[in-house]
């Protein structure tokens, strides 16, 4: 197809299209003649996973560039591609977690039995949102209500339900990539399900949160289409 | 304590502190003379969350503002504070949700009977999700990797498992707040669980991934203080 219709199949301006073909997120097409080319389905797969990832994941064109280079790349191992995924989606904390933090998340790490690198993205991430929960404690009256991190046990108590909700999904991600599929298909599904399946995620967490608080702290019922149906 | 002896208990300059107190995140202190104020421990909480909500939650000045100005207003209820934060800290996917998508999300949140507003920003993610994924379907060769989002018993399928993992957490979140807690106590604690531990949810998601990617596709161990640890 011409870049006409790869615009128009991808619900994209013809402009967007060339834009990504300039600035090499998008593999060149074939060409026909001086001025033009043609595409194929694997173009139009292509977009539809640039715009999943720019639009559902938020991540910067840069990010996304990280990321399908990592695909293109074949002799990248599939758990490398994985891991420049997580990096690309990771939050940047603002500020370094403390020390305290990153030993707390740490022990964490440890005490679940997981392998993980010692510079995973990740890893950073516990550690800042365990500062943060210390940090809160820290500075309350004597009964604050952050919860407790002040040791592993507290630690422990406090992630191992989080932990052990995530963990049968995680492998259940990871071992049901059925054993036939090329890398390519491989990466792709990988990616896509850890991106967009961690914004389902956090989604369905606040869901059900506004659902229970409904529930608890007893607002008449809002109107729309769930609470229509509620007898 | 004086604005020096806060700052520093919080970790923080005092020109960041200053720029709290001029664009109200942070509450007056007691003026003592023309030019000096006494501060106490709400202060340095105060102070606490804020930096949680920005280091860790990513979250913009203005949307911190959203919030803390919520949690201020006594006459707010729990819920609707709750719903304030989900909307500061929501992807605002950079284009808005197909109608196919939003009524696989609408179909899926019925399905788990979920009580939830019309217009909650929840909602309008679990569709951008899958309005992404029906995307990448489509665009796919006869066998595309991407999850089958085209029926809603499909995505009952898909989210399920994703659904019935978080749903006990956030009932737990919503109902193990004592119910002796203050107002003011009961939404900091909401407040911090339902934005740091977001973030230790998908911290140890991708922890759990990264540990079965390396058991499943079998590289070396990396080293690194878990690493390090197995036999």
């Amino acid at each position: 197809m011409r870049l006409s219709q790869l615009s128009e199949a991808a619900g994209l301006s013809p402009a967007t299209v060339k834009w990504y073909l300039r600035i090499g997120l998008l593999h060149r097409g074939e060409q026909t003649a001086v001025n033009q080319a043609q595409y194929d389905r694997t173009h139009l797969q292509r977009l539809r996973l640039i715009r999943a990832l720019v639009d559902v994941g938020g991540l910067s064109t840069d990010a996304v560039r990280d990321i399908l280079s990592a695909i293109d790349d074949a002799d990248r191992p599939v758990d490398d591609v994985i891991a420049v995924a997580h990096r690309a989606c990771a939050m940047n904390a603002a500020a370094p977690p403390t020390e305290a933090g990153a030993e707390l998340g740490d022990a964490f790490i440890r005490h679940r039995g997981w392998q993980v690198g010692a510079d995973s993205p990740a890893r950073s991430d516990l550690a800042a949102v365990l500062a943060a929960l210390a940090a809160l404690r820290s500075g309350g009256e004597d009964r604050s209500q952050a919860p407790d991190v002040s040791a592993g046990d507290a630690v422990n108590a406090l992630l191992d339900p989080y932990a052990d909700a995530v963990e049968p999904l995680a492998r259940a991600e990871i071992a049901n990539s059925p054993e036939d599929l090329s890398r390519d298909e491989l990466v792709e599904r990988v990616v896509a399900g850890t991106i967009l399946l961690e914004h389902a995620l956090t989604a369905l967490r606040r869901l059900a949160q506004e659902h229970h608080a409904a529930q608890r702290y007893g607002r008449p019922a809002q109107t729309g289409p769930t609470a229509r149906l509620r007898i």
